[in-house]
């Protein structure tokens, strides 16, 4: 299987193609990106490369998300691919653990944009860069992530260029061409996790893949064979790589079918005990001030990864199961608020989680937990989750999702401003022109 | 040794203390460098990139040399480092094959000109980024060249980073991020070669330098320890690195004082016989009118690499040592006007081509020939190179490089304006302002 193939199969995909189940997928997609990226914008990391390629000029072409403000395309691409990453509560394909919406969305809404082009076709370009760029990762991964790889940024510029490129209307060469130019600049090492790099990764890929497809519109060449060759990119940064995974079954099924997003802003190991405790409290009025003691039996990783018993502020928090079990209890919920540094330091969250028990337990697979809440009347409140929420078995529905976008979107929006891109996303199948889609991203009053 | 130790080598180096002999090699570096880039700016390919760049808008703050135009400083530095690759002609260090110029002087200049800085401390900035990205090529060479990695753009951004931030004055900590930065992005795999792909590599590298520099001044982090972690640089694009060569005998000796220059715009395996057939026409007054056959005793990689009989076109002309031998016997150099198209189709040279006989020697060394031209009358003309010009033991000089200069430049700038901007090189440790200096880069009339 050969980059080529994979360009013949993106190129000789005609518009309306892509079934309307993958269509509603990519909406799904976009509301959860867009909601994460807007609610992330005001980060200080996102003004630094706003000034920095202020210098430089740039027409005002495209618009950065939850910011009110245009810059050119290419920055565009890049910035709001930074701020779609910030939180870590971007979507998720979880066989290769990239993060598919990250690369792509940023391109494919700054080109749509500058060309002013209706909402069905990118939706439909989305699903051919998720595509190309999951194919690319399933070659090389496992071996490429625990290199050092982080493969969102390494592989997500063959999204971005796949997606612009088939809106472009490159033919199978150009593509090929693109793809080779996504190819030869990988973006991110592992070692970045941590830092404002990691966030960088997809926002770099992004403007890259765009840069590349526009490249190859205008008949800059690259190798025919810029994924297979032995000193191509799949040799080059992966063992044993499964260069069938280019082509094979193709149109069988979407990948994009599989993507997975976030109930909750932390790793995913830790979302069964969010799951849990948000349910003992809906669903069987458990309050905090009534519990002597919560037990959690859980899978091992829990505590390996999150075992952090007196976390500090918000980003410990997130590596803290006992934080989260409190805080959700109490609150009701696990979202952006619990991991403010106040909210981590609170007397109530420091009381209660101070009297969390996680035991593990090898019983307990990897999306599931049991949790026991003993009163202090000697009541005891039970549940078994068996695939929590956000998990493969078990995703978020649409109106989950909405809360999750109302949550990340509303302080910067405004709930009415909210609301109305919400709407105007799930509509977006019907927009005529993207432009008047991104200027509802923006603040009322433009930061 | 870590990234942090480099970078406090590269900042804790004051201004004037890199030494004469350094700047001086920097200025030999920046002649050849920019005659290579000036002739080379014609190509088409800079056309596409300046075509994608534009509809992006952006301020004019930096000149692509060859063209007489401005560009914003980014894609300048872009630009520019493209130009200087696509004759292959540029200098490298011959224990990477970091071909050390084409990443650093683009984005030293278009920083340098925006910001109107005098000729000195980019001289010196230059020495620092080479030394940078030199160190860095040698702690991954040659497990990461061997894997695939086109080390001139996949190392060259730690050059331009160090280099524009060595500038800026950015302290040990920015300057570790800057390193970072570059570290994340490395461009350029070997399965370009041959396409225009290839000069891409150093450019992006130039482009990211840059951008990773003015990233890093703003507060934008990365890793503290991006070359040296388990996931870091070295680990993931390398075996085995020789870590201890970022910093060790810093200061001791300067790394450009190895840079050597092509004389003849092909690879060097091929130097020899060009040498060999200009001396035996310029010292011995052979002329091929005269020459019944040319026998040449090469280095085994001359017929590997360069056996080629009967080269079509000047691509294929790079790759046949009968080419070179016949064009440069006739011509009495073996510059850019012998691979043109038509030159390579010329009956004389064909003619004589057809005559050169090349016959492996294994004790002649790759930097040797033994020649050897029967003439018509009987007589035998015979020469052996012994270190052919242009390798180690037997450098450019100055008047050479100022012919070499010439020969690309001069078509683009006239012969006038080639003169008059190589003499400003060679005084540049005392222009005052660097935007004068690229105003005599740009052909009279602009392209």
């Amino acid at each position: 299987m050969t980059t080529l193939a994979l360009a013949e199969k993106i190129t000789g995909t005609p518009r309306g193609a892509v079934p309307a189940p993958a269509v509603a997928e990519a909406k799904r997609s976009l509301l959860n990106w867009m909601g994460v990226a807007v609610g992330a914008a005001d980060h200080p990391m996102v003004d630094m490369v706003l000034e920095v390629a202020a210098a430089w000029g740039g027409q005002p072409q495209a618009t950065v998300v939850g910011r009110g403000l245009k810059v050119d395309e290419h920055t565009a691409a890049l910035v709001n691919g930074i701020s779609s990453h910030i939180f870590d509560y971007d979507d998720t394909l979880l066989d290769t653990i990239l993060h598919p919406s990250a690369p792509v969305w940023p391109a494919l809404l700054a080109y749509g944009e500058r060309h002013g082009l209706a909402g069905q076709p990118l939706l439909e370009a989305f699903v051919l860069g998720v595509e190309a760029e999951q194919r690319v990762a399933q070659v090389v991964y496992p071996s490429h992530y625990d290199r050092g790889w982080h493969i969102t940024g390494s592989v997500g510029a063959f999204g971005a260029a796949a997606a612009v490129g088939w809106l472009m209307g490159l033919d199978a060469r150009q593509m090929t061409y693109a793809l080779g130019l996504a190819a030869t600049q990988p973006v991110g090492l592992r070692e970045m996790f941590g830092t404002h790099t990691k966030a960088f990764h997809p926002g770099k890929a992004a403007a890259n893949g765009l840069q590349a497809a526009y490249l190859a519109g205008k008949g800059f060449n690259s190798s025919m064979r810029s994924i297979e060759a032995p000193r191509g990119f799949a040799h080059v940064t992966s063992e044993a790589p499964k260069l069938e995974r280019l082509t094979q079954g193709w149109g069988e099924s979407w990948q994009i079918m599989y993507n997975s997003y976030k109930p909750f802003p932390c790793g995913v190991v830790i979302h069964p005990a969010n799951d849990a405790v948000v349910r003992l409290r809906g669903e069987q009025g458990v309050r905090a001030a009534d519990v002597e003691r919560l037990e959690l039996s859980v899978h091992p990783l829990v505590l390996e990864l999150t075992g952090k018993k007196e976390p500090r502020d918000g980003l410990e928090a997130k590596f803290s199961v006992y934080h989260c079990a409190a805080a959700g209890l109490i609150d009701g919920w696990v979202g952006l608020a619990q991991f403010k540094d106040q909210r981590v330091t609170a007397p109530d969250v420091i009381d209660l989680r101070r009297r969390v028990v996680a035991t593990v337990d090898p019983s307990i697979a990897e999306d599931q937990i049991r949790a026991r809440a003993v009163l202090r009347d000697g009541r005891v409140a039970e549940l078994y989750v068996e695939h929590c929420l956000g998990s493969k078995d078990n995703p978020m529905t649409n109106e989950q999702l909405e809360r999750k976008f109302g949550e990340a979107a509303a302080p910067v929006l405004g709930a009415a401003g909210a609301r109305n891109l919400m709407d105007t996303i799930w509509q977006l199948g019907r927009a005529r022109n993207l432009e008047a889609v991104m200027a509802l991203t923006g603040p009322a009053v433009p930061r």
